[in-house]
């Protein structure tokens, strides 16, 4: 039989880091209350890496006193010789810190989109399904703001503003990352503090993964030639950004309807709306019209070419977009069809 | 008497970069019709290096075809032993060109806010001055997409979001900045086909410049690991920030005068009023209320903790800001006043 909490002899003493992870998960723990099963569940997504094995630790000392029941899940994606054994270790750690239930869960990695996403596709098809199968209330991730800070440079790369470098949220539906804020150093000094021994993902030094590369080549060179603090820098930024594009997609939500209407075998926008807003409105407007109706997304340049029709309208010919899109100006709206229409008037003309 | 144009031994061929520069320049100049003396002034703020060089070139050749009258300034910030020279040998380079009139000014740098900023604020305070001397329409300066990149890596270490990453305007009051979307690589290689010899300012190389060690050191770096095309993701990024900004600052404009109330020794903003705004423009009302009432520059934490007394009220008490400002929920109002103040309670309370 489980018992709640590890042995005497194992019971770690409370060293600042393990105090820092404990508060974090503190931190978020009254969101797991709800409707759920009595007493609500918690799972920890745990690989057996410091990040996860501190946070389950800190889950494990935390969960039972804030009422809930802690378990966790640990994600098999096949992908290395030893990953059998070493999701075995990691569930006999989760059951030695008192984890109940805890779930092995074996999955497939297509390498579909890439060896980092499919592998990232997987891994929360198989957490979304345990934690329906268990009724878990939350599901906490071990990410860091060394992940956060990392994130954010990976976004640099695509350069699409606020949208990619956001970085990941602290909570969304079911998942919360209660140790955003907290140094990937800390993580592994409360493992070491707490007796426990992190395991090192053989992934985590490979330079084939653009993220090690972030981390290993490109953090340190920025921490050394624009100064210390850069990583809180980057995960203060991705927290700003992230609230700017929630902003813009309330704002969004609130008159998409009065500026939609349906047009044959498409949708038209009134230039009327898109002229009175903001460019940085005006163009995500055309942007989620353009993917919520055709699944189509739009680059920059191609946005800014609809978006002239209204700002820079001399009488342009209808625009080519992807997906077979075309965005006609037509009297005082943007009309959006697929090409195979033969018609593309809006119902006012 | 100056000629319109070089003599033709010394007019280029036109090159695919002089057609670059060109173009862009040729985008910009109707921005100099308007209220001006006839035909308007258009001033190239010159310094003699590759970027502002090519610039001074193209304007040149393409104000005459526009109707206007193409002058340049330079600014000889004096702290070169041979800045002097420097500064007469552009100004020659600028006659040769045909530009006129050409206006050589010498600056106090004064070191104050740091050697950058200080040469910086000296170099626009002394353009400003010599645009209205000269009733220039615009000034043309010349930063490239490399320099905008280079802003936004060192926003980065300042972690303010999107105000810290917005990088330069390509357009702001008198000031234009064609070159923003050519690359540094081009303008020299406008300059050698040209036949003009630019010259490399030592402090372009000098490593206690940070500016410096981020384009020798962090940009190559992250060209290396995240590939080519980050200095344009970079500028792209700027440039989406920017109108996010600008839409959030527009916002704020239409209903700063509805949220806010005079209060004693101070301004108080209406609790139902930040609440209903997403957390983005709720935290920027905060910082341009105390920013414009009091002078003072709000951090992120300061302006969390400010939020917390409407999103999160549980009977704070009074939080004292920099500056001797504080802030107090009253009722239904949030109060800001400076702590000399005896009562901070609203009108209405």
């Amino acid at each position: 039989m489980p018992s709640e909490e590890p042995p005497a002899e194992r019971r770690p003493r409370l060293t600042p880091p393990i105090a820092d992870v404990r508060r974090a998960v503190r931190a978020v723990l009254p969101d797991a209350a709800g409707p759920a099963s009595d007493p609500p569940l918690v799972l920890v997504a745990l690989s057996g890496g410091a990040d996860s094995l501190a946070l389950a630790a800190a889950v494990s000392f935390e969960a039972p006193r804030a009422g809930l029941r802690a378990g966790a899940v640990i994600v098999d994606h096949g992908l290395q010789d030893a990953s059998a054994e070493v999701a075995a270790a990691a569930a006999g750690t989760a059951r030695e810190l008192g984890l109940d239930p805890v779930v092995v869960r074996r999955v497939e990695v297509t390498g579909e989109g890439g060896p980092e996403a499919s592998a990232r596709d997987a891994r929360y098809a198989a957490l979304d399904a345990i934690a329906a199968e268990t009724g878990a209330a939350l599901v906490l991730l071990g990410h860091t703001l060394d992940d956060q800070a990392e994130t954010v440079l990976l976004g640099l790369a695509r350069g699409s503003g606020s949208a990619s470098l956001a970085g990941m949220p602290a909570r969304s539906s079911r998942y919360a990352r209660p140790l955003i804020g907290i140094r990937r150093a800390t993580t592994r000094q409360a493992c070491l503090d707490a007796g426990l021994a992190p395991w090192d993902d053989p992934h985590n030094a490979d330079p084939a993964y653009t993220r090690v590369r972030v981390r290993e080549r490109v953090l340190p060179v920025l921490e050394a030639e624009l100064g210390p603090g850069i990583a809180e820098a980057l995960a203060r930024t991705a927290e700003q950004l992230r609230e700017d594009e929630e902003a813009f997609t309330s704002q969004i939500d609130e008159f998409i309807e009065e500026v939609c209407e349906p047009a044959e075998a498409g949708i038209a926008l009134s230039v009327g709306v898109l002229a009175a807003n903001p460019a940085a409105l005006r163009q995500r407007i055309i942007r989620h019209v353009v993917g919520s109706e055709f699944g189509v997304s739009l680059t920059r340049a191609q946005t800014l070419d609809v978006a002239r029709l209204v700002t820079d309208w001399h009488g342009q010919g209808p625009l080519d977009l992807p997906g077979g899109v075309r965005a006609t100006r037509a009297g005082r709206h943007v009309v959006f069809s697929t090409s195979g229409s033969t018609e593309v008037l809006p119902h006012d003309h």
